[in-house]
């Protein structure tokens, strides 16, 4: 029961006048093979250097582009690197470390692609990222399922990397600790005398991912000691904060690990606000090692986090591309520091 | 002088067995044309139900995903909105701008790829973007010239606006009008009664764009006035703003707008630590209305910044795909107004 038309429906939406390479090699009066050849730059051909030029010339004079994906066909691959755009809140962390990773693909000759499907990243995104045929696809946050990065696999992608908590079987794996961001910063306010320690947790949608393993750490670091975790949700608003330090001291707390800079100089204007002494009454910490935390008065104490590194990630990329049958590698990463200032 | 070898030199990388809509077609017992039908939506052709039913079954066991660009090819053009990566720092008041966009754009059904490719935004850059075949194209921050303009009108990209500071004739503009921020900022300090004007320049490479507009909307607005204008430059870190600090009193300076809120509060805590009294004895104000700025001691003063809002940028890229016929309209936003806080 399939009624095809007898001719095709030209589209009314249809850009008119694309010039095609067959234009080009009409122009140049070569074959389009040829134009094909000298655009892609084959090195499998010899062609002399007036053909080139005559080539290039009419590409430029009609205008000519070659369609990405058909080159990426003609060539095996394509250089683009598809990396989803975060469906959680990205900080400055993420945008300088994202930088670092463009700037360092860009100088192996990729090109750095973000997604902007804001759904979860899972096997239904994939067949979405697919259609663009990158040669690499970088998943950070988790989501992507053995079904969805066997779609990218058989739509030419030669290298799946996750970024995140978690590892899928057969993708390159880096993956984020941030268990060990909590556990740097109890084991700091252990050391420094504190007993009684709040442990801030976000209010604000997808931070989860981030805070529940934190909150894990601190507990794992005081596990055993007698000392006591609290758990403190709180939205990133002002009127939170002073509704949070209007109950502190019924709460009984000497410190607080703040989840990341940005909720620590929230929580200490209010709790400063209430009179409490920072740190002699409440030691704060927050984690990033933002500018901003520096500036603050007292100085904020931070967990420093060293994420991987833009040069490191972008030649993993580029070793699995070269080589697509290496067993995947795995990573672990986020090394943590304290970096002690005035604030604990 | 033409040397074409007698077979195609397959590519050693080349994706093995990716399924195409041949293998679909021939696992359902159809015509390629009936694949490309049914998975295309197309609704000139009516296709039975259980037909359509085993197209996608056959699709989905082979794990076939059907090429975007070849689809778009089809369908006249994509559903994929370009924008490439601004070549300068941005700060979180263009982040939240650009979710917005998204979310705008994602919900009238557009893709909103961001392409990263770091170069100045030429017409060598156009050529790139307009590989992926996009159907609208979205540049920030300028560039943009003719030339890059027609190859991607060329190339399909039925709608290009450009957002920043000057218009390229045939494209749709938003116009960014950084000079009213600084006139804002300068008649703000002139009213609560400031004489001597310092204006924070950052020496940040690629902010210009921003901080020249800024200070010339300082000096309109002290222009016939009597009161001065002091040019700043500052980088971004607590040793500059510290050498700043130590040299302000022979300054002079009784007010400054320290281009943004970030800079505002590097150089207030400088400031302060050189026990130089905020607001008596300067004036400070920022931009952009952060968070941050309502944290300090004193609270900064800001000029709070209106960025176009994603929905009306997305209407206008849908209005202009759906008639890219429509003559270029131009929008000059940016509204402001000042916050006053405690610290002018």
């Amino acid at each position: 029961m399939v009624h095809i038309p007898n001719e095709p429906v030209p589209s009314p939406s249809a850009p008119r006048s694309v010039p095609t390479s067959a234009d080009v090699a009409r122009l140049a009066g070569v074959s389009r093979a040829t134009v094909s050849y000298v655009l892609n730059n084959t090195s499998a051909v010899r062609i002399s250097e007036p053909t080139r030029r005559r080539v290039h010339e009419a590409a430029k004079e009609l205008g000519y582009v070659p369609h990405a994906a058909a080159r990426s066909l003609r060539a095996g691959h394509s250089r683009m690197v598809l990396i989803p755009t975060p469906n959680v809140p990205v900080g400055p962390l993420y945008n300088q470390f994202f930088n670092e990773l463009q700037w360092a693909l860009s100088r192996l000759e990729y090109t750095v692609v973000q997604y902007g499907d804001l759904s979860p990243h899972g096997d239904e995104a994939a067949r979405a990222w697919a259609e663009l045929r990158p040669v690499a696809v970088l998943v950070p946050g988790g989501g992507l399922g053995p079904q969805g990065l066997a779609v990218l696999k058989r739509s030419g992608a030669r290298a799946v990397v996750t970024l995140g908590a978690e590892r899928v079987e057969g993708a390159h794996a880096v993956l984020l600790d941030h268990e060990g961001v909590g556990h740097s910063a109890g084991r700091h306010l252990l050391a420094r005398g504190r007993r009684a320690v709040g442990v801030v947790v976000p209010e604000e949608p997808g931070l989860e991912m981030f805070s529940k393993p934190r909150l894990e750490g601190v507990r794992r670091a005081l596990q055993g000691t007698g000392a006591t975790v609290t758990e403190l949700p709180l939205a990133y608003e002002e009127e939170a904060a002073a509704r949070l330090a209007a109950r502190w001291r019924p709460l009984g707390l000497d410190a607080v690990f703040a989840y990341n800079d940005e909720y620590a100089m929230l929580l200490m204007r209010a709790l400063q606000d209430e009179g409490i002494a920072i740190p002699r009454e409440t030691a704060v910490i927050g984690a990033d090692d933002l500018m901003l935390g520096r500036l603050l008065r007292p100085r904020l104490s931070t967990v420093h986090i060293e994420l991987p590194s833009g040069r490191d990630l972008a030649e993993l990329v580029d070793r699995a591309v070269r080589d697509p049958g290496v067993a995947p590698e795995v990573h672990e990463v986020l090394g943590t520091r304290v970096v002690q200032r005035e604030s604990s």
